[in-house]
């Protein structure tokens, strides 16, 4: 499946910030990674939460940290509908808002403008939308995507990209990746006349693969961005409806085209087996609302899978929700506990849930990176995987 | 106003468990108590979270402890209600069900049965009424009031008891002090007979004085209750809808009425003001959903008086809710964030916002006691009760 691995150090254009990153260790396309922000150390491969309009839903940031957060998304779309990122600026830039000092990435909105299904005009200038809160018209642009993200002050920041659904036609797929291309470049000269800073630090600027789950495509996008010489990159477009056998084709193939020595990130995906599936083929970094909307639907991450906590044979049970982990849920609190606060809408529920899920995710990454440094990634995706 | 003060120690019938209770300081009728029970030692005054059914919104019971809750109060009627006093009891107790182990208190639910409007029938036998959960006929008496209390298992328990609205008739708050003093005479025996332990311990049952605002029937419920030799007394009926004034100055003849040496617990009050007035009136303990409902609308006690952060002017402050506080929404947060999360409807805004309105109120009665202590405790109340 691989078809291209560049050797040595990629070149990153001049005047696009780029933060160390070094791969520790790799077996077999997998890697275990260190990316060194400014803002502390991201040990790689690393699940990002999301934390959409500033927060991780219903967790605080110093519980954030005691479960293994290392770096929070946050969505510049939201956080530019409300409150606007001149007001997150004027009040000290998103990690003060946030209350997190940690590295913090933002997306370039891209994303929302056009899952949300408010988009009124793609055209090569930007998208015009309505916004989901008020219905008042917007339009993103390369441009104004870099000066949102600027404003908010992330650490990583990404690209302006057109996202496609699965299944667009061919000709969509590929003048998005044309788009993208361009947006790309804007991006790139919009952050290097910005002086590669947002309002409260350097800023690594990631492009964003499209192609669909057409690899010339996808090796279009990847040769496309690797000219403007992005110091990272993402694969976007996937995880929206697409098979997963292909998603995961699609990823072990676009990985492969891209520098070994620059950080990957898979926009979306938050599953257990998804999660080491994307590892294996060598994701560095990957996000999704998956852990933490299910826990607010009353829904845990174990060992043996998903256990649903409305289900009425828990109502009774004094086991913990998985007895190999150390979350405050599972170390206090009963599964006949836990359904009560589900079952009564009580927010301590929905507290306890998301925080499980967060660090059952975090574990299963972080074991997954030990079993990849000790080159037993295989045998471990396939035990810990199993139930999933 | 004070009438009766008796001396020495007050006798407690036998059978019924009684926690050792020292007043250390006074200051005019201010006390500065300790009472310990077996689960953690409790001074007084001191205000009780309420953790309604099973859990304070919003607040881990990590949290709580390290905001400095000392006794958390729970619902015996919701928690009857659901999951069941039975489930709690075979989760192992309301501790464990809540992951509290420091002191619980838990009502009789005779609040609830009355208040929330659902009652069929009063009778001597005791109330008979629907559930708000499911509209489901049940009949709580003194007898399955103490049955409930046990099967949860808190630290202190109350008697059951009739509360009539402010405003009833002369002649039903006479017959609601008769009845309530034939129902705590009840549950005395009901609970002696139980062994004067709950599921998980021995506890500490308080009578509870009626009377509404009439100074003779306050009297004769006193004088009853005294007669059954309960090791701690609640003053109840107040807080329902009389004049403010009235509150206080029957809820100083009231505890002049009491014995020096045991606990009392004014049931309903939370606002800083109020506190301050009971607590100079000799009261030892008292709880209120006020702090933490106002937080989850939006509503912040400060030092300068209660702060709407709905109110537009506060979106780019980038002030703390309060300078003098060391809670985590006002070391990490500033105005503007914690508004964007009201406005957004974000949990973590009515989480930091219930936090905060809980650990003011602490602290506040916590400086209370060391102005007790220090005989300034006029000057105190002048100083921090004048912005309220």
């Amino acid at each position: 499946m691989r078809v291209h691995m560049p050797e040595g150090a990629s070149a990153v254009a001049p005047g696009l910030p780029d933060f160390p990153f070094t791969v520790e260790a790799t077996d077999g396309t997998a890697r275990a990674g260190v990316l060194q922000t400014p803002r502390g150390t991201v040990f790689t491969p690393c699940f990002m939460p999301v934390g959409t309009k500033g927060t991780v839903k219903g967790v605080s940031p110093d519980r954030l940290r005691s479960l293994g957060a290392q770096i929070v998304l946050a969505n510049t779309y939201h956080l530019a509908m409300r409150p606007g990122t001149d007001t997150v600026q004027a009040l000290g830039g998103l990690h003060r808002f946030m209350g997190w000092n940690g590295p913090l990435l933002t997306d370039s909105g891209g994303f929302q403008v056009f899952s949300l299904k408010t988009t009124a005009d793609i055209r090569d200038e930007g998208v015009a939308f309505r916004s989901v809160y008020d219905g008042s018209p917007h339009l993103f642009t390369p441009e104004r995507a870099m000066a949102e993200q600027r404003a908010l002050g992330g650490d990583l920041v990404m690209c302006f990209d057109e996202c496609p659904p699965a299944g667009a036609p061919a000709a969509a797929l590929a003048g998005a990746v044309e788009r993208t291309q361009e947006w790309a470049r804007r991006c790139a000269v919009a952050h290097r006349e910005a002086g590669g800073h947002g309002c409260d630090g350097p800023q690594m600027l990631l492009g964003i693969v499209q192609g669909g789950v057409d690899p010339a495509l996808r090796r279009q996008s990847v040769e496309g961005l690797l000219a403007l010489g992005f110091p990272g990159y993402a694969i976007g477009g996937l995880s929206v409806g697409e098979d997963r056998d292909e998603t995961y084709s699609v990823t072990g193939y676009t990985a492969g085209l891209l520098p070994a020595d620059r950080v990957r990130y898979f926009m979306g995906i938050g599953d257990p087996a998804g999660l080491l599936e994307v590892i294996e083929r060598g994701v560095d970094l990957f996000d999704c609302v998956l852990p933490t909307r299910t826990a607010r639907m009353g829904t845990a991450f174990t060992r043996e899978g998903r256990l649903n906590l409305k289900n009425s044979c828990h109502a009774r049970s004094t086991e913990p929700l998985d007895a190999d982990c150390d979350c405050p849920a599972c170390t206090h609190f009963t599964r006949g506990a836990l359904r009560h606060y589900v079952q009564q809408k009580e927010i301590l529920g929905l507290q306890l849930l998301t925080e499980h899920n967060l660090r059952f995710l975090f574990r299963l990454v972080e074991d997954a990176r030990a079993a990849i440094v000790a080159g037993t990634f295989a045998a471990f995706k396939g035990a810990r995987g199993a139930p999933w």
